[in-house]
């Protein structure tokens, strides 16, 4: 608990998206309770906190919800502001390129991503979605030359706010490639991109959290396995 | 021009994405040159200044292009941060709540809107639609009711975030109701946000970009009847 408030996380190890508030309270020293969800169920607190999209991650603040991931986030950065580096970049700028990638991330890269954990065969959508998640990869490079201004992260000498939006993903990037038997990654077309994650991946607000690619691949296997048989009744 | 810088604004005045950055920018006081797009192609500066979308409203402050509606504002918001009231609310809890609001109307509510707008029948999913946005109307009621805490605005004394964000929409819903021939609007059911409505269009920043709703109707025809035209092509 931070000094006497009540903080409380609802989420899944597996999930990216509760993994970004995870880093973010990490990033600012806050310690937090962390209420896991079960797989395939929602908790009467989850659906009590977050009505409207019935979703994790949600975070508590003294008996206050907070919802969505990258709101979240900015919340977190706001309250706790002395603690830590920001979280977003101080320049106005700055912080509306972070701002428009992490949306391009999450409404135009990951839906493609998605397509190849959940596919079931390796048919023309799946291509589709293949050349979509490369072609992302290929803008986020050439975003993180930018953004990084030759520095470790998109923000610069700290993880900030586009590192969390988009490194919350790369462990589904790895199982994606796994479940679907495909490569995504490319050394010698996104040799920026690779040195940041692995960077990112063993900073250490990040470290502990990362889940193993093997543990993802399982329980996408097992997800996939509950819809098919519910599909299937 | 807001001294000795150049700004300017890619957009179109039926957009309601681009009346966002112009409000926003009026309630700063900050001027600039709005370069009006022609409805049904884009410019080349416009293809340029946003090649990820393609999309406008486009803010070109000095030479650099900031993208996304909602993004603009906050752009605007923090750069303009002395001039003129704050845009997004001081406290994080009210930030992260006006954030949450405005990412649904524009995720889960506009969608809705559209496809009433676009509607060509009074089908099934046209009344699916108008149940939807009656829905979400009820919810941006009872979120008006904590926002506003008794004030005039969802941002408390004056024009805010979430007043952007849902109030450019409002010439939309209108003009929504007369193409489709439907009710969407009552007054009985959410009172608080028809005398928000009648606020906000009348509020300082908002009364001389608000378009008529027949000329957005007139709009809304025209570009549908060019979409059914190339439908038929």
């Amino acid at each position: 608990m931070a000094g006497g408030q009540e903080l409380k996380l609802l989420g899944l190890w597996a999930s990216p998206f509760v993994l970004r508030s995870r880093i973010a309270l990490n990033l600012k020293g806050v310690g937090y309770e962390f209420l896991e969800e079960v797989p395939g169920t929602k908790s009467e607190l989850l659906l009590r906190s977050n009505p409207v999209y019935k979703k994790m991650p949600v975070l508590i603040h003294n008996g206050k919800p907070i919802c969505e991931s990258m709101i979240i986030v900015q919340y977190i950065d706001g309250v706790w502001d002395a603690a830590g580096p920001s979280i977003l970049p101080s320049d106005p700028y700055d912080r509306a390129i972070a701002r428009f990638w992490a949306v391009y991330i999450d409404d135009k890269w990951f839906p493609s991503l998605i397509k190849i954990i959940k596919a079931k065969a390796d048919d023309e959508e799946t291509a589709e979605a293949r050349e979509q998640v490369i072609a992302g990869l290929q803008l986020l490079e050439e975003a993180f030359e930018k953004c990084s201004k030759g520095k470790d992260f998109f923000g610069g000498e700290s993880v900030g706010y586009l590192d969390i939006a988009f490194g919350c993903y790369w462990g589904w990037l790895k199982a994606g490639e796994k479940m679907a038997g495909i490569k995504l990654l490319d050394e010698e077309k996104t040799p920026l991109l690779m040195g940041w994650a692995e960077r990112f991946c063993s900073a250490d607000a990040v470290k502990e959290l990362m889940p193993e690619v093997d543990q993802l691949v399982e329980f996408g296997n097992m997800i996939r396995a509950r819809q098919n048989a519910a599909a299937a009744n």
